[in-house]
């Protein structure tokens, strides 16, 4: 199967929490973006993203019009952020920011083109626009944009592929490309992105004399695929599958580019996905963000080639990572050092990484997977992580973030212990490394192009939200109250008789527990955790309730941090205990497993959410006197002391202060 | 009180227990040292220890030869190790090794001196005058002797205090060189140290033109008071006493040496325990091993001085370290960025640090607070650091060693999560910072000095050893079971009547429960743990038995790491359960708190040992249905399996090859 995702403009969402984030994005992140973009936050580390296409296009105009006489700026390494002696006055000509600090733009305009597709916004469009052109007059007459060496000299751009993100932003400013040309069919920012991948596709390849490299941080491959799907132009899809085929094959490029240190402990070619070649890689390893990224490139690959080996290990890696190496969030990357994938099984609740971008990037690679097949196995995990350790990077204002997602937190510890410093106790206002809060916008801002994928005759529903879609002639209205409840109501409406065939996830979470009432008989038939209906003529409606009975979950034996623990799900709605609500010293807390549960539609956090009450107790070891020192003593007996403990969703949490939280509760 | 350690010579150790390891130092660990230091050892990094000091020693001919024409070494940073390019031919005149490389001669010497003062050994003391020969040649005519800077130019000397060393190497010669005299009688050694004291003397200080720094590393404190109690040269103690005082005071020092960068996180002061005068200190903090030889020295000057304030604030480090991080093993340092102290009752079992050398110290800071008072609080801790987290440093055949004491271990975690690889799984042969091997060997060599303590009439016994001493005339033989049983028997042999007070230690762990039987009526008084007898006429035994019943302990409720968990202790010995006796997935096994111990001696770890078997159960989740993946499932029940819980001696894990070990089990 070639499934199509489906165009954003054909999604039109009316759903109280998916428009609520929606409005989020557009009325408070976009514009705040922007300033941020242009160093005008005084409380935001300033970004220095269109000073330095300012810059570079500044200096291409003193090029063209000095000719001969211009002197090239000469490259002088500087770290991977580069930061003004002055903040106050930043020179004119000099770069500053992260190496890859134009991506921030590229993030921005293709969140704003998702956020232009559905809601039409003059004033918005017109600083685009100013924007795109600020831009595009920093690319070179060759079609080279990356500012970084654009400002700092040319000679040593693409001598370090490994870490200095010229692909990487290359592939950003393709999809933020793509992204604004569907939505307002302005073309300039695609023709400078393509002008960019020609020039990339002119200097990379087997082709004697080019660079046999690729990226240190991957994204292009998916952008690429992108943009050949976007133009038809076969050059693109031919540069994306170099990419995917070349990585990590002998000798591995990496290595020649920076030969490792001798007696080096980490292995830097893991950390890239790039140790072995991608169709021989079954375990996720290494920075979490780039391996999804690189996986979503792969399915995207796989799709359009129908490549089986490579199909083969894109499932592997899936069943990797959600089988033994995710969150109950959706979050992965459980430690900091690298931000990366620690070993199977390991899942530290305290000590995790969990990146935003790295749930996000699992969205991509399972919408990829859907493409191919639809099998619930990609939706449920695209759901959970939506709800739970995507949703939970953002506060409810829209105006601070999480980059990491903890499970649990002490707010003493992550503030006094260095090991837990990567871990903050409430959101904070904007990255100098700002990856999540614009990955974040145009993920929730493109939603609806998650929630559907197409074939000829199929539409498949991954995801519940209200919004409307056509498809083989049929208008089809879904409303949804996930995840407050499990209702959803779906209404055909078809000129006469249509070959719509209408595939509609049933989520794990309900136990393939669900009723369904039809208003006319529909032909079905259960596969892969999809309900399948044909038969639609005139107007049907399909009225649908998943069971979402909160259950308490445990993790698989072997991970070691969850043993004799529990976390409370409902639906797709992973929980958490927070110390505003249930006192300190949240580890203290058991539930009680025979428990049932109260359940209450609370508003305290805006749009209506609901939060959960269940028996517990408090368990205290009592002791009597000393063994060395009174730091230890010698046990006597346990107290208990019931307690009904309250659990809100965990996307909510650090919304009401800071304080303990803990996802998972002692059984 | 000014009580006094007691001269190593005077006590005659014959216990079964502590002979062996004093053999195992003697027999084996001093001779293959001495082939470290001379880069012998082909499967153990090279120390190039004497190497430096002949390459010194080489230096010094040649500028005394040529005089004027000769050419100084210029300074050039190599970092903290500098490691020859060609491993099997190290040039003549380099210095290689760590910057501090010069100590470890000086801490094999301290432990040959020992090892001699109570086994002589005219083969060992031929091979110790021949390796101070080379040693002394390395000094400087001013009396300066540190190879490091003499090779690689003195003009960058004293420079760098916070880092380099030079400070901490005169500490050790000093340590050994006393050493080394006391044992022998030879006095080439100390007087060399007096030259490098003095020297130090003529250019630190108060004084308009000297430098107004103190060491990076501390150790010369207690060094100097040592080195004036052996010379009775009261410029020594001026010297240490203003290395005390000034440390610490604004504008602090090694922030003058080395100007933060901004923004750093890491308090770097801290770490030195520099941030503040000594005096106004209440927190252990930093760099544990660091802490606590600098608190031994504050207590020396505390005693000396009859400074009640730096009294008062080693009182309540004390406290710091033992009621808030200390590990029940007597292990220090929950964390190994920094090697050092984390915030109070964070103490992690799974990462910690917990250093041999850092326990070790902990035993030199008690010695010296029981020197101004005799308060079991002190003793009780020096006792479990021995028989735990020293002792676990080093394995049955003195070979091998742990640097890192961890109170959890699962091997695939240590070998694969970053977070962990300070952690062994098993002991190492030797380290190329060869700071723990050394030093247990100069403790155990000299535990008798750690047994008693003297005043004018008193003789205080805080360690329980088969062993011989006098005091007042009168002969003292003890003879001891621990750490076997509680029983202990004491003879005293006096010429007439005596006015010996003997004052024993009456441990905490036997919850004052024994028995005591003299052969003669003793006024008795019961102090801070201490029964003061007196009373003392021709021949007289007493015979105790302390109470060793196995005790079930728990962590204070504020470490939050051992909640829900306990620990097995017996008298001042600390169990765990490793995997070749309990199975794999030790975090699955839970103690029946009303468990009676059964208790068995064992001769498998050499020497008899108790082990103990204990009534428990494994305790499992049983689970049904997928909640999104298999890896997260809906809780049903729990099943617990009865099992037996074998208890070994925490001292004597990873002797049996690699495996789970935890000390701490559920409740």
């Amino acid at each position: 199967m070639n499934g199509r995702h489906v165009d954003i403009k054909k999604v039109r969402i009316h759903d109280d929490f998916w428009s609520s984030k929606q409005e989020l994005i557009r009325k408070e992140v976009l514009p705040y973006q922007w300033e941020i973009l242009n160093d005008r936050v005084p409380e935001a580390a300033p970004s220095y993203c269109m000073h330095n296409f300012r810059a570079a296009g500044r200096l291409n105009k003193n090029r063209e019009l000095m000719g001969s006489a211009f002197r090239e700026p000469v490259y002088t390494f500087r770290g991977f952020e580069a930061l003004p002696e002055d903040p106050s006055s930043p020179k004119e000509d000099e770069f500053y920011g992260f190496v890859f600090q134009d991506s921030d733009f590229s993030k921005w305009i293709e969140a704003v083109g998702y956020s232009l597709a559905t809601h039409p916004d003059k004033e918005l469009e017109a600083v685009a626009d100013g924007a795109i052109d600020i831009v595009c007059e920093a690319q070179l007459p060759n079609g080279y944009l990356d500012t970084y060496y654009i400002i700092n000299g040319m000679d040593r751009s693409f001598k370090d592929l490994r870490d200095h993100h010229e692909l990487y932003c290359l592939g950003h400013l393709i999809e933020g490309a793509i992204s604004y040309y569907d939505a307002t069919g302005k073309d300039k920012l695609l023709k400078a992105a393509c002008r960019f991948a020609d020039y990339v596709d002119s200097v990379f390849g087997y082709e004697e004399g080019k660079i046999k490299g690729y990226p240190g941080h991957e994204i292009a491959e998916m952008a690429l695929f992108k943009l050949y799907e976007t133009t038809g132009e076969e050059r693109y899809k031919k540069l994306a599958e170099y990419f995917i085929d070349e990585r990590g094959q002998a000798p591995l490029y990496f290595d020649m580019e920076h030969p490792t240190p001798k007696g080096q402990p980490y292995k830097i070619d893991y950390y890239h996905q790039a140790h072995i070649p991608v169709r021989e890689q079954t375990e996720a390893v290494g920075h979490a963000v780039r391996a999804v990224y690189l996986y979503s490139g792969m399915a995207d690959m796989a799709r359009i080639s129908g490549d089986k080996r490579l199909l083969g290990a894109c499932e592997k890696l899936w069943d990797s990572i959600t089988r033994e190496k995710m969150y109950i969030t959706g979050g992965i990357g459980a430690t900091h050092l690298g931000e990366a994938f620690s070993f199977p099984f390991d899942l530290p609740n305290d000590t995790d990484y969990a990146e935003t971008c790295a749930s996000i990037g699992l969205v991509f690679f399972a919408r990829r997977m859907l493409q191919i097949k639809a099998d619930r196995k990609y939706s449920d995990v695209m759901e959970l992580a939506l709800f739970n350790g995507i949703l939970s990077g953002i506060s409810l204002d829209g105006k601070s973030f999480f980059y990491v997602n903890p499970l649990e937190v002490i707010p003493e510890a992550v503030k006094k212990d260095e090991r837990k410093w990567h871990i903050k106790p409430v959101r904070q206002k904007w990255f100098g490394c700002a990856c999540c809060p614009p990955n974040l916008a145009r993920l929730v801002a493109s939603i609806g192009t998650y929630a559907y994928t197409t074939d000829e005759d199929t539409l498949y529903t991954h995801l519940y939200l209200g919004s409307e879609i056509s498809h083989k002639d049929v208008d089809l209205r879904f409303e949804s109250d996930i995840p407050n409840s499990g209702k959803v109501k779906v209404t055909a409406k078809a000129e006469g008789r249509s070959d719509l065939v209408l595939a509609l996830r049933i989520p794990s979470w309900c136990g393939d527990v669900y009723e369904i009432r039809t208003s006319r008989d529909l032909a079905s038939e259960v596969r892969d955790g999809y309900l399948y209906l044909k038969g639609f003529e005139g107007e049907t409606t399909i009225d649908i309730e998943f069971s979402m009975k909160p259950l308490i979950v445990v993790a698989d034996s072997k991970v070691t941090e969850d043993k004799g623990r529990c976390a409370v799900v409902r639906g797709p709605v992973v929980y958490c205990m927070e110390e505003t609500d249930n006192g300190k010293s949240l580890r203290d807390i058991h539930i009680d497993p025979d428990t049932s549960f109260e359940e209450e539609v609370t508003t305290e956090f805006g749009i209506p959410a609901v939060v959960l009450k269940a028996s517990g107790y408090r368990k205290i070891s009592v002791s009597e006197g000393d063994y060395v020192s009174p730091l230890y003593r010698a046990y006597k007996t346990e107290e208990s002391q019931d307690i009904k403990i309250r659990l809100i969703p965990y996307r909510l949490w650090a919304n009401r202060g800071e304080g303990e939280m803990s996802v998972f509760i002692g059984l």
